[in-house]
């Protein structure tokens, strides 16, 4: 019986890839003299992969990553006016106000009456900590976890923190990979709400198969009705 | 008595500011044509200080600020190679292995003997992590907290959440303004060990007057016999 809601936080709780797709369109249009959008996309995604072992998850890096590829695909003739524009537009994002998923309002304080929810999320911490506080969600978690990375180790780190039960624990989120996979491996439980975007980094290839303890919803608000069956 | 010890990482444990001092000499040489070493330094000192709500602390947004200070400082005329040696430095600054400071790993496996130690850092998460994984010194703590900031409240939540009474805990670092005065204010113990660089933004006018629990000294071997008198 679930008694601990893990909630994954970007694309799950509020809109996160949405602003990542908007930069991205600006990025095509900057560069589309030199490059149709398909290598534009190509080489930043190739960027972003070589620097991630050194940067991270996070806009810094991927802004960082943006003016390296923009410096490679336009040969060095890409103007400092223009990588201006790119660094504005990472501070931008950094500033975007956070928007609330549908009926994440709603939803969260009901929950929190009726189970103790954590927030486990990925990324930067400075950044992440900000979005929290701007979501005035906070008050319904008893904790919030901050983490550089969500595999496996770092899930059994967390929940054994917390003398989480994987039993009775289920992990809610966007992102198969990060959300899902890591704690249906080990004995936890997994609620998949997809968002309409995907980060190409976080795609998986297959579906769960044959698990007893894995749903899929298509948002936050069917969430208590599966809780009672995992 | 102390019975917990806390520890500051860069520049405490190992070597930090002299990374960030020879990536401002080479930003200064780069800029020599354009201006002289004080103004290049000013520019980026404002720069850094205007981002820091946004970008927090840490190796990435420094880079940035780097790039948008060049655009500034040479009114748009830096060139895309130019930029591109910027961040080729902050990625050399990342991967920069890390060097323990003398004495350090001597004493550490000794107090951790006869103490409880965490390791109170803060700055960029992932940057940090893979420090202390790279330091060899981990084994050593019983817990690692990377903090977005290092003040009265955040050392509040790191205390209660390890249960740690202020009596039993002291504070050591190199920065009076974020290892020792928070810590000092809040009725814990602070040992001051200065680099010999600081950064502008942790300098502070003062040293603490009259503050019975409070010592400085040159070197961590120094730690273990002052210890007993806070």
């Amino acid at each position: 019986m679930i008694k601990i809601i893990g909630f994954d936080a970007d694309d799950t709780l509020w809109h996160n890839e949405n602003i990542f797709e908007r930069a991205h369109e600006g990025y095509r249009l900057l560069l589309a003299r030199h490059h149709p959008a398909i290598e534009v996309d190509r080489v930043l995604f190739t960027t972003e992969m070589r620097n991630l072992p050194l940067y991270g998850y996070g806009i810094k890096g991927f802004t960082l990553s943006c003016v390296e590829a923009a410096i490679e695909l336009t040969q060095g003739q890409v103007s400092a006016q223009e990588i201006r524009e790119i660094i504005a537009t990472g501070r931008e994002m950094l500033a975007h106000p956070v928007e609330l998923l549908a009926g994440v309002a709603d939803v969260l304080p009901a929950l929190a009456r009726d189970y103790r929810l954590l927030l486990i999320t990925k990324g930067d911490l400075h950044h992440q900590e900000r979005k929290v506080a701007a979501s005035g969600l906070a008050a319904h978690f008893q904790a919030v976890e901050i983490l550089s990375e969500k595999d496996g180790p770092a899930y059994e780190r967390v929940l054994r923190r917390h003398g989480v039960a994987l039993d009775e624990f289920v992990m809610v989120g966007n992102s198969l990979k990060s959300d899902i996979l890591p704690v249906l491996e080990l004995g936890g439980a997994g609620v998949h709400i997809p968002y309409h975007i995907t980060w190409q980094h976080e795609n998986v290839e297959a579906m769960p198969a044959d698990q007893p303890r894995f749903r899929r919803i298509e948002s936050l608000a069917e969430l208590p009705a599966v809780l009672p069956s995992l």
